[in-house]
């Protein structure tokens, strides 16, 4: 049995709605806890599954990535039959859809380039009962004044900053510097989507983003005032933290 | 108040999934007594609340109709503000979103002129959390072939035909009798969209159309064969009954 038979890297994709979060914890439901089981189950062991970052209580996953490793001497399936394998073991609202072998040294969060979320507002007036838990319902409309001070404010998040003034406090960090190398918002009917891209995250920061831009797009910021925004490095020069329930892990990129 | 005071059309989405269908039952939880219990408390009496339609437990609407009609002496709201007034007391799962005054002798059942149906398929290889409930999932793959199969055999349904064939058994009706305006399948991704219109359908048919056009993809019916089945008038040589999650009650067509 090669080394390349026993770790392999899946794709991830989860509704974040019923869990507490991605990261194991006692006695809740998250999503780490839901795959441990169904791999114990589909390899007659418990193995080793690593995710390529946390995400919170009602945050979803369109494509997550993990990798999970086989004890010795455990029989392999191969990495094509792996997410119908699993499938009957998981919950409906999680799937692996897409498995790979990796290297041993491979690390599926040290190694990760980037990722990108997406973040969805619904900008209607009546809920939609077909996003519900699927979007941020923000009823005051945006309109297309709003929306220019949106697109005027993107292009200062480019580039390489100090985003300390962009996370949640008490999440203690080596460094609050991060790249972003894309950020678009885009409207479709009463939806409007933020695609953000970048090297890392802090802890709430495409949600403190959001909510920063969706203050900008009501006039309580200027997009010309955002550099300073950054550059004060405070987290209440930033805006509110829009919530869980629009934000999904789109994409992790690795070389 | 004039008598268009007192009568409303609405505009209706619901997510079928924790209904048992549409038609108020006792001991159940029903779309219409959903909507009975929101209007006696906004206008703190009983209204007349009627629907377009009925639809079976798992299935949803995004844009049925209903009439609310205020006993005398009750006071009215204007048209315009029912959808947000209704709002707050409406479940997650059902919004009104959309409301006119209409004459009395204005009926939203017998007055209908055409209505729409959509239904999802999800032709993939494992399931997609995201659309649990609101699509079929069905892995065989329909492929090109298949898909062109169902193309040749879309017109043969269009006109005027007893569908007899496409009606779940013991549902009696006055006549079988049924015009189907158009009929189209399109494919985005792994999804296969069915929409079609016609001026009534029988108990279960977009489902049985639906699933009669998924065994003519696999070819286990010929698509040269289908007006021999409609014109047997017998529920066995149709295919099978497609699941409800896929069906979407679209539009409903009024003069």
């Amino acid at each position: 049995m090669g080394v390349s038979d026993v770790k392999y890297l899946m794709k991830l994709r989860y509704v974040g709605t019923d869990f507490c979060g991605s990261q194991i914890q006692p006695n809740v439901r998250t999503v780490q806890g839901v795959l441990n089981d169904a791999f114990e189950h589909l390899f007659g062991v418990r193995c080793k599954v690593t995710s390529c970052s946390r995400t919170d209580s009602g945050v979803h996953a369109h494509a997550a990535s993990l990798t999970v490793e086989l004890p010795d001497g455990t029989t392999p399936i191969p990495a094509d039959k792996l997410p119908l394998a699993v499938s009957p073991l998981l919950p409906a609202d999680v799937s692996v859809f897409d498995a790979c072998a990796v290297n041993d040294d491979f690390h599926v969060r040290h190694d990760v380039k980037e990722k990108e979320y997406v973040y969805l507002v619904h900008n209607g007036t009546v809920r939609d009962p077909f996003l519900c838990h699927r979007v941020w319902f923000y009823p005051t409309p945006i309109g297309d004044e709003g929306f220019a001070r949106i697109q005027a404010a993107l292009p200062h998040f480019i580039g390489t900053h100090d985003f300390a003034a962009f996370m949640a406090q008490g999440s203690p960090v080596a460094t609050t510097v991060r790249t972003l190398t894309s950020f678009e918002v885009t409207r479709n009917g009463e939806t409007v989507r933020f695609a953000v891209r970048g090297d890392g995250f802090l802890y709430n920061m495409v949600r403190i983003l959001v909510g920063t831009l969706i203050e900008v797009a009501a006039g309580r910021i200027m997009p010309e005032d955002i550099p300073d925004v950054i550059k004060s490095c405070d987290r209440r020069r930033a805006g509110m933290t829009a919530p869980p329930e629009g934000l999904y892990l789109n994409r992790v990129f690795y070389d």
